[in-house]
């Protein structure tokens, strides 16, 4: 059907190539391109051998001229960006130059500026409806499936939904005392920014890591959840008409709060560079250096993530609530794509929305958050594809 | 009265120094000596113009010839060692040489095994003897004063000690969330190093901070104190006549615990250099350039220490409990010598024991643990110069 150029080489991107080439009706030929090719190749030589045709390419995702180069060449009919979030722009301008499709699963934060927002992309929406291309924006689990339940749960259960809890849980144990599943500055960023929250009209900002509830999730149990900001805030609050509050949720262990807080007191997570022995270094790369390779997680992360929405709101003049979630294994997705979880709830739905829109089902030129889109053929897939979800209608509700 | 040469240049020796010069007639004449020499001049600077006469000099303590030299070039009646206890031989080696007294206030330990034991010095005993002269080994607050309580209490209140559990607390606050009084090194093998006490003849072998107290020390209250290894109970153990039990307890915080346990399970304090960026870096070395410098926690430093002994036994064939200690205050040793309570408690009785050898109170040829000695003499100059000790009759006991 069609030829997706993927960017990116890393566990994101591995989990999309491995799905990608599960549906090669869809996806008949890939491009995978990075920074490093001998990431792609790897990535290659591991599928090469099904129906999807594989190729390599190397690009520096930044540089909006070899991105054109690599679509004139490859020519795809939709370009999928798992590379960094620094990059969506750079790879929007190439997709508009060339006229092709493009999906991303984070949105677009300034690399000097670390603050990640919608504008700079939405700012892109005249030039894509007038190109006549589709670029569908956050297309991974949250933002993504997040959003796809959103609509979801909207066309189906309610007539006017008035809060979502998003509830994102990761109850795997690597069996390291403390280790981070990507960047640890990413991670460390999390739990020191403001969180901030949607209610009546406007964002409320509030201290990190103040506002925590326990939440008993569906197979994980009880955890400790932190309300944080989270970009699909931004546009639900514009796409879910009339909802009073939207709330992101996230768990943390006591533990994991507690090595970070520790490394943070001592100065290990400061970015500033010292002079040791005539070497100036930044003590939060050093860091990083002593602490497992998150890529060594992967084989023995147990457990399970939980991530879902819990609604709340009228149908038919009477409240209603509603809670649909996914589970995922962390060692079955391993067996399944060498990944675990947090990956490949990450990589499924890019590869979903990718296929959405080469299959026709989700094609109107210009720039749109996934909730814009009818979810129920999303939501067919992802029973189909890997992350099955389960449904409440009598779920416990975050005071 | 006499000269004496005092080998280091850290805040003990700075202690040591400051103490010296408040007794002019006994110390007439001072040398400080170290690896660095400026360090030592620093030291000159600040106290030169009193009655005690000071001399600066270089010497590497780890080679005898050299410290042969700078004896016979001073002519020191006594050797005041507190460098490293990982120098303590080479110094004794060059006592011998010269005949000159010896004293140190920690005892030795091979810089490759890390376990410190007295065999290695009380093997010098006969060659003492031989020369005639003076060693007086661990003469610090923990070994020392601790010897002297000891020794005062069998002189004065027990016919007969059952028991001695010597308490160290150390209730001083420096403000930041984690810091090291000295080298971190040391306080993380202190942690990680199994505990052991001695019981009916025997030392006991207990697992890293396995057994814990709280106890309400007076005017610091309710710490919590874990039972650790400690080199005093070696020398008690033979020279208490009798005593079935010692043991040693020591103060640490939740907060500290913590702080070493996270630095721990991340790797931070391994001795196992790793590669950074070409460059092999040990990762304990690295944490020590990103805490906060040991020498700035002085000036900043509330609160008091409170060290003493609780002594269990029979005097006239009736039980008796006696508790002696010392109280103190962090801020006013830094006013009085710009050192806090951690190296004052050290340097005082270094001085005092240094004194007790120059003034003949204490001399006796061969090598001699602090409690060896009659304690009286020395009980009154802790009164005296800085280290004032209290008594309790009726103190709470630690089951």
């Amino acid at each position: 059907m069609g030829k997706a150029l993927i960017i990116g080489a890393g566990g994101v991107a591995s989990v999309v190539v491995h799905k990608c080439c599960q549906v090669p009706d869809v996806f008949e030929e890939i491009c995978i391109a990075s920074r490093t090719k001998s990431k792609c190749d790897a990535l290659k030589e591991k599928l090469d051998g099904g129906k999807t045709k594989i190729q390599t390419a190397q690009v520096d995702a930044d540089n909006v001229e070899e991105l054109i180069a690599l679509i004139n060449d490859f020519k795809p009919d939709i370009v999928i960006n798992v590379a960094l979030p620094y990059q969506d722009l750079t790879i929007m301008d190439a997709c508009l130059a060339t006229k092709v499709d493009y999906l991303d699963t984070a949105n677009y934060e300034p690399l000097d500026t670390a603050k990640f927002e919608y504008k700079w992309q939405w700012a892109y929406r005249e030039k894509f409806e007038e190109a006549g291309i589709t670029a569908l924006l956050g297309s991974g689990f949250d933002p993504g499936v997040t959003g796809v339940f959103s609509a979801y749960a909207l066309k189906h259960h309610f007539d006017q939904i008035d809060s979502i809890d998003i509830v994102d849980a990761n109850a795997g144990d690597h069996g390291y005392p403390f280790a981070t599943n990507f960047n640890p500055e990413i991670n460390i960023r999390e739990v020191t920014a403001n969180g901030s929250y949607y209610e009546n009209g406007k964002f409320i900002e509030t201290e990190p890591m103040s506002i925590k509830r326990v939440y008993d999730l569906p197979e994980i149990g009880p955890k400790d959840i932190y309300l944080l900001h989270h970009e699909e805030l931004e546009s639900l609050a514009i796409n879910i008409p009339g909802v009073k509050r939207i709330r992101f949720w996230m768990t943390f262990s006591e533990n994991y709060l507690t090595h970070l807080k520790v490394l943070e007191n001592v100065g290990m997570t400061s970015i500033e560079p010292i002079n040791f022995e005539g070497k100036e270094i930044v003590p939060l790369q050093f860091l990083k250096a002593v602490l497992p390779d998150p890529a060594s997680l992967g084989p023995r992360t147990k457990g399970k993530t939980n991530i879902g929405c819990i609604f709340q709101g009228t149908k038919d003049g009477k409240p209603k609530t509603y809670y649909v979630y996914n589970v995922c294994d962390h060692q079955e997705c391993y067996r399944e794509v060498g990944s675990q979880a947090i990956s490949y709830t990450t990589g499924v739905p890019a590869m979903i929305g990718a296929m959405m829109i080469l299959t026709g089902k989700w094609k109107k030129a210009g720039v749109y958050n996934i909730e814009e889109f009818d979810p129920d053929p999303f939501m067919d897939a992802l029973n189909q594809y890997g992350l099955p979800w389960q449904e409440s209608f009598d779920p416990k509700l975050i005071d």
